[in-house]
């Protein structure tokens, strides 16, 4: 997203077994769309990011959902409905901590002005809403995130080529002492019923430098030096969500474990799950969905074996893994208006350290 | 809280073995302060309840808290932390669903309001905001819940008795057919250790005429045929939010536990947590309390054994189902903007069914 | 299974709206069968009872499975793998607390010797073993449960009319102060896809005899009286095993959700899920399988909706409640080695109270 | 605990950054104790591991405990109690799948021998047993573990070095497709309220080869080639149980949040979490305790912060990832009776490729 900033796989850097989809991003699983809204105006660093399940509306045609908390110092509102019933109703919002009501307001007004039918014939609004605090480099308390983003950023919804960095709602956060945000990464997963696709986007604000892993190896103590001098975050407050898309026709419960692998793969880069760190990760699947207002009590559906789930599971590690990578590759340094510095991941330094590991190129 | 309405106990009904405080409210627990903003313009029907767990405060000096999900047909944002760090460390805030965000917002700008450190030396904040869905009554679609709102219900808190029935966030509530809102009750639990209190307050609105049990006793089936020209609502699709208050230094722990007795509570009064109706109840300690920025590792805390637990389960049973019934109780009927008519449960009836039992006076 | 006792319906009391099947048994649901061991020599009174979901073997064709844990103050060998796979592999033991390990060992022998396969191209084997703690009537620290009774109670299973009161696992239980043991019932569950069966059997040795209710009428308190010089269990250290069995294709997580439903159950009755009390549900689907082997990674499986599903939670309560008032309904009075003496619930009593509330006959 | 065999720090690899305690090995938590009965006669590749949480019996003066189940593809009996009371009575008890019940039994009889108030002035007993699949080397389908193998366990049981490898529970576990069994380690966790010890003991038999990590390194990778022409498991069916002791007085919330953080160390050295591989922890603390038959309702206890537990994360990563290596380090080749063999972790591989990356010595 900025001068100078790359994605892992173009520094030379392949993580994991499986391949990558032609975008290597979530929206690699066919009709999914992600749009971002970016505010740095002021004391701004925030953002709104969108993940729409479906280019068709997920609130008329919902898709199995299931949902894991590693960690639950942060907050996805809207998560009980969707645990309880294994069902997604709404696209999944991004933002700041203090702006998940906004979010969650820009939601229901988003949905109401589309389908009429909201809360007489339709069943009311339960949006869900994912939070980081980017309160290092954002001025938080502010609001400025407004319906107008949350908007935005629905609107801008696409395929294709998904913005990383420090757009959206990941505009503002800081992972391993550097400049993180949003990052994605997808998988082919190739099986006995033909090839699915995983994808993975997360919202990244977690660890410290010192933990930070590239495929295992330790990016972060080599690059620990090059900081010595650069102010640190000293807290480990930060967290991450992660959103996992597939279009296997996964179930609830198989989507709420690919969850659990997700939080597998934040340790492997490096999160031990701080307390003050929220790890949330939520799963869904194009392919198994309910309509709205079907009214056959006996459906006939595709169910995918537990024989064949493996390779979900060590697609969605390395997405998970690669996904919090692009965060940093693509993050450029910022200074927030009080004038706090967060450096850059340096991907040159990156490319040195896992060339001396024989992994670059 | 209406012209001709009462609470159960007035009614010469007592429910359970347990005596209730002085108030029979949430209230009797020391320092719980309650307060509503009730909004009936125009198409409005609707409010916010707003809990406070302190009457100093709960973001500088935290209590201790639990949570469970009988069925998660329901929004309570903020749970996710709750669970994790077993701490409550905001007010609690009531309304309905679509105005889940502004109460949120509202709830943030409050507390930035107070303590000037939120996001520099403070956490950011985490609002714990339930609700359940008035759409029978109320516009929903409607911005009828404003940031004002959440500020005057949270002005309008204090001790003392607790206004019921359409009120706050229960203003357009419905219950089993019939207008409901906001019910409160206590009891005092005697113990080995001393007497201790423990409050029940809920948004109730959940259940079929049919179901509605008092003291186990089947009042709704021999009302039912008062009502056979009336319109009925249709679907089972409600939700209960209970929030349950002790001064006993209960953990974390502890809490959740009593929040599952809460939901036998429900279902002693005639629920069976129908597919639609999300039953969520959210507990807290006054006295198991976490000072922020105390820095001390290890402290010596007052902890329940629970040897003497079975006594709490008994009262927030109890509690619960009181609480229900003085929802209902306390409850006028109400037409909607839209010219819909739900009746109130008839009192007199209630009276004539129960002393047939003899369970009146 | 006594002379004089009689169940509930016989009593002349319905409980419930919807109808029982043919046998008012869990039997009624096809393939279930029920076999019991019971052993009352010397010190002995206690047992096994084994469900079996299939009459053509669960081994090798399981079946969806969910479970609730209401209080875990108690145990469920095996629900670990049930709750992960959503899948039942073995047949269900009941046995008293310290009897879980022999349960669980001849389980393992029983399907070593039918699938000679185990452990090298089958998995091995994860029994599924319920226990109550009957060591008010039984010698508990005695090993009187062997192999050969595990294996007795597998060879008698079948179809049919189920034993009832003071027989396998229930033997030595006790419930509400008085003699239980084994108690089962069913509903027809008309939908629109058809009529399904749903029922439940449990192994009861819960609550104090003045919470007891019978269809909601407070019958414990009233019969309390009679029961003044008797010697009464001061304990509320009990437990409940709930097994729920459909022929309706609910999904794992569909029969997790009515196993929750069966706590409301329990608490309809008189359990507060006292601190000591274990309760504990599992249900299983006969119609949703997974043959073991079958190499087929997408599957076309019948899904029941939500939309039907409360109907179902309706039948789960119905069925719970009936239940654990068969098994006091058929149980004797038994005295144990050491002479303690437990009465019968008076079922003259029953019908006296039930007929002065209009409710028998 | 083999000839020519060694741990993973006596090779010169050192894991993490907190130093061990003086024997690395969960006993270095000052109380707990560990025992193995091992049995390799005939078709015996198999036996028992006894964890005693404190030397002076836990069943008397119980500790606070926790669990978390990262894949339920597995049992660990009487972990139902575990979770709900938050205590831990009984030792634990680590074994083969099938040998769960002859493990439960045996740990009845062994604490009613020793208390004879059990089932009359005590509670029954619940037993906490643990188990992998070993039928990959052992006749699991033979009987070979028996009562007094247990005993034999349990009275082995002290502290001091814990032997590891091919022993007890661990005797026929394979990891990472090579011989596995027990592993354990330890860390010093320095806060400002003194120094705490944690120690995590593993009974390992997870994995493939290709995903071994040691540090993060991709030791598995390199060392594939040497087995090309050996027999690989061809199966990801395996599982863990990770056992955690620390005297810190953490909460029983806090053990549970520990169990956690095991599982991303299980994570780190290269499991996903196979379907097939039940990945289960459960953590005590020696110093938060509850003695049986205390009569006080209120008691003042030592509660750890929240602000201090980042360290015990770190702390339990660490340990599990070295407990799993060393119970590869330490075991030796093995050949079943049906003459299956399964090589060792070639040590000076080991030591070739972490030279290589700058990590040994």
């Amino acid at each position: 997203m900025s001068a100078g900033r790359a994605r892992l796989r173009e520094l030379g850097i392949r993580l994991g077994r499986l391949a990558p989809g032609p975008l290597n991003a979530i929206t690699d699983v066919a009709g999914v769309q992600v749009g971002h809204a970016t505010i740095t105006d002021g004391s701004a660093r925030t953002g709104v990011t969108a993940i729409l399940p479906r280019s068709g509306g997920v609130f008329m045609d919902r898709v199995a959902a299931g949902a894991f908390i590693l960690n639950g110092a942060g907050e996805m509102s809207g998560l009980i409905q969707v645990m309880e019933w294994g069902l997604l109703e709404t696209p999944i919002l991004l933002t700041n901590t203090h702006s998940v009501g906004v979010a969650s307001r820009g939601m229901v007004e988003h949905l109401v002005g589309r389908y009429p039918g909201v809360g007489t014939v339709h069943d009311v609004i339960i949006p869900v809403v994912g939070e980081c605090d980017d309160s290092f480099l954002n001025d938080i308390t502010a609001s400025h995130v407004t319906l107008e983003h949350v908007e935005a950023a629905l609107a801008a919804a696409s395929g294709g080529a998904v913005a990383e960095g420090s757009v959206g709602g990941g505009t503002g956060m800081v992972a391993f002492d550097l400049k993180s945000g949003i990052g994605t990464s997808s998988r082919r997963v190739p099986t006995s019923a033909g090839e699915f696709t995983l994808g993975v986007l997360v919202m990244s604000n977690l660890g410290r430098l010192e933990d930070l892993r590239v495929d295992g190896f330790p990016v972060g103590e080599a690059l620990g030096p090059r900081f010595r001098e650069q102010e640190r975050r000293r807290s480990l407050y930060g967290s991450i969500i992660a959103v996992l898309a597939t279009d296997a026709p996964l179930s609830a419960h198989q989507l709420q474990r690919l969850c659990k692998r997700a939080a597998l793969g934040m340790g492997r880069v490096g999160s031990y799950a701080a307390h003050g760190s929220g790890e949330i990760a939520v799963a869904f699947s194009t392919t198994n969905r309910r309509e709205r207002g079907n009214e056959a009590l006996v459906e006939h559906l595709a169910a995918f074996s537990d024989r064949g789930i493996d390779a979900f599971y060590q697609a969605t590690i390395e997405c998970t893994e690669e996904a919090i990578l692009n965060a940093l590759c693509m993050a450029a340094p910022m200074t927030s208006a009080r004038g706090v510095y967060v450096p850059a991941l340096p991907l040159e330094g990156v490319q040195a350290v896992m060339t001396r590991y024989g992994r670059c190129g």
